[in-house]
């Protein structure tokens, strides 16, 4: 009922050994100042593993035409799904993991906080640097028609309509 | 970077004595089973205090033709702004706190756990109850004609486009 939300991609890992990627649509800002984001991922995911033992991810925002490297890193577990989709992995400012060159933008955390809720831990992360493409985040601000995704139910995704309502 | 961001309508207080609302984008769902919400709210806000007091919220979900009174409940805080709005308060089916009718859903929390993150406090609830508009979720999917609330930055809201993406 909280549905649709937004699909982000979760990397984990280390650049020259081993990386990560999952679709998560469980995201959430957590606090403004320090910048503090949660991710809640379940234990049977391999993301999880890695987060645990390098205590980073970087959450990436992919667009809808990424959509099907998305759908195949969200519904499939482990690395190897990796060569299937078309990812480029850059090195991040200040983690060790690594960023999505094709992202909309790459918020780089490292873990703050881990705490199991039910049937998934919520990783908290410090914001601790982050890149963006400014076409898209122009003043801070995103830009609709840069296809951001989210996440319907099971295979169905959408992104946002381009008219925008002023209060 | 996260936006745009589902926003909610958290309710909070009790039916016949007070009752107040707030707008929030930082909402998160956390556990699937047992069924586990967080919600991040600024210990500066009114609905902190009665969410600690009662140990009950509701998440309501609004519509676009509902953004006026979202607005206001988002920029104004203390339960006198709710003389602006449209709301129409309802008996929750297993918590005190009300639910709003002009809503598409209403999810009933208690309290589980409260936890403080940098400027914000995450609520965590375990959702004991639920309401929802049939034909905006048939079998638990949603209807994007409904016309779902998102945020965009600011004044600035949408919802989400017709167009289906199926992988």
């Amino acid at each position: 009922m909280l549905y649709p939300l937004r699909t982000y991609l979760i990397v984990s890992g280390r650049l020259n050994s081993i990386v990560n990627v999952m679709a998560a649509d469980w995201v959430i800002v957590l606090s403004a100042n320090p910048f503090l984001i949660g991710v809640s991922i379940s234990p049977k995911r391999f993301t999880h593993r890695l987060i645990r033992e390098f205590g980073e991810f970087v959450v990436s925002v992919p667009s809808i035409d990424m959509v099907n490297d998305v759908w195949i890193t969200g519904s499939e577990s482990g690395p190897e799904k990796l060569k299937k989709v078309k990812f480029t992995f850059i090195p991040s400012k200040s983690v060790s993991t690594p960023s999505i060159r094709e992202a909309l933008a790459n918020l780089e955390c490292r873990v703050f906080d881990t705490r199991d809720y039910g049937d998934h831990t919520l990783f908290v992360g410090r914001v601790v640097n982050y890149s963006f493409k400014e076409n898209v985040f122009k003043n801070m601000e995103p830009d609709l028609s840069a296809g951001f995704l989210a996440h319907i139910a099971w295979n169905k995704f959408t992104s946002f309509s381009d008219r925008v309502v002023f209060v």
